[in-house]
């Protein structure tokens, strides 16, 4: 694990005690559902991450993709299924996407670390 | 197939025809990338239709949620897995896509008369 | 109530029971942040009504649109005061806002009748 | 000019007086500025249209499209500069600007009627 | 007020003056609509800043997000308040607005040094 | 050239090169289609360059506004012409266009150095 990924694994983790110690009511239900939404169900936790990382590159939020990165290594993710997801991703969206696709890339070498 | 499903179709491959009928070589060559985007690859066809969903729902393309419905159903994406999809779908993309996600459930429906 | 209204609330209660008879844990789950979250807190009602219907607008979603209008003739809203909701989502938004600020007016009329 | 021409120009006339007939500040300078971005300067109009349509177009707002298409025809952009301008704005935006670019067409042929 | 916030400032001023010197007409009265949208009028400068501060949270624009945070700021605005308002967009926008929150409230906190 | 264009170049060259390593149909196709689309036509190459900076402005895209940057300064665009694409950028896309116009303008002083 590189240094990107360790310095964005501190902020999220710092940030979001922060955001639920202010105890919000529609926020701490939002994290609530996102939790449950990643498990296994009618499709594997697998595929619901590759979709998960598909829908952070079309509306291009980089801190999404990398949290969905860092999700697709542990479930195994290949480096040739990552790009098949990023062709998709890039085709949808369009080339607006692809300077997210670069900094995804580089975060991706850098979980490999 | 009910009427929606049929005038879908019609209208697509009418304009589709139009479009390419003016051969643009920008659009001709997305077009063909678009073809040689949901084939089998490292990753199966049938999860590719369900990230092109994914993708279309949170970007809010009711056209395009159509046609990647018309696919899953034909990969035989079963009802449990579609409502999956468009529940990861509406919490990454927001409530802004529950509307779709009632017209994707109609257009659904419609599929299966 | 003109018609668009009655149409309108007709389609929406109709899908809105489709999509829960589905009993998606996650869609369950978002419906139901949704129903808590324009409710009075340290912000009144009225207000969390004129944020979603902004939200609405700069996102372009007619249907988001419609049901926060509802809401605000509820809360008493004024036609001055919707006007001045709308200015500031086309400012922020583009003029690409300007479309759905007529359906919006064409619906706030529809609501009077 | 065909039907779905002047139904558009119909309600868009209709509905931009009833917006300004409510006399908000800020609406009515955004109208203001919008009659004053498209005319001639360092760039002449034409081009002007031409990167209007491509806006609308990559902001998928089918309603800003026919706008700017009716001034593009106006200022004799030929069908193969429309083309060009969609091959760019698919490419840019992604292939959810396609059923954007179908109705465009669709309204393009409306034109010539 | 912290290190952030000051060099947010400095920044948008230094920048601001550069656009403005440039003297478009279209980008002045943009700029001047601006400047007239969040004033008193039928509802108060607040509501329109917390309006302002939700368009810019579902939009996902940080720079928009610590411009209105300084004015609810100025406004007294409330932490309770501020997370009613991030709790709403995040639900219409979805959990993309997330990223955005964290650092919505690291600079809120930052105004409060 | 100032140290921001030479680091946007290197960073851009490292990783393009990074991802077409990977081989990718649908990616390498994309780029195949980009390359492709920015080249005289019935459109100069010129006209296409600032509409690609428009779509790119719109978008809010940083990194494709400064490719775009790039380019219009080799068709040499006036700083004239510059400023009424980010007009029409800003009132078609809104004021969440404007700090995107800040860092545009930056980077386009960094090229003349």
């Amino acid at each position: 694990m590189g240094q990107k990924v360790a310095e964005f694994n501190d902020y999220r983790s710092i940030m979001n005690e922060r955001l639920l110690r202010a105890d919000d009511k529609v926020i701490r239900r939002i994290f609530n559902a996102d939790a449950n939404a990643f498990t296994d169900g009618a499709l594997p936790a697998r595929t619901k991450e590759l979709m998960g990382l598909v829908a952070s590159l079309v509306l291009r939020c980089d801190d999404c993709v990398r949290y969905h990165l860092i999700k697709c290594r542990e479930n195994n993710v290949s480096e040739q299924e990552l790009f098949e997801v990023m062709g998709i991703a890039t085709l949808v969206g369009g080339t607006i996407v692809i300077p997210h696709m670069r900094r995804a890339v580089e975060f991706w070498d850098d979980l490999e670390q």
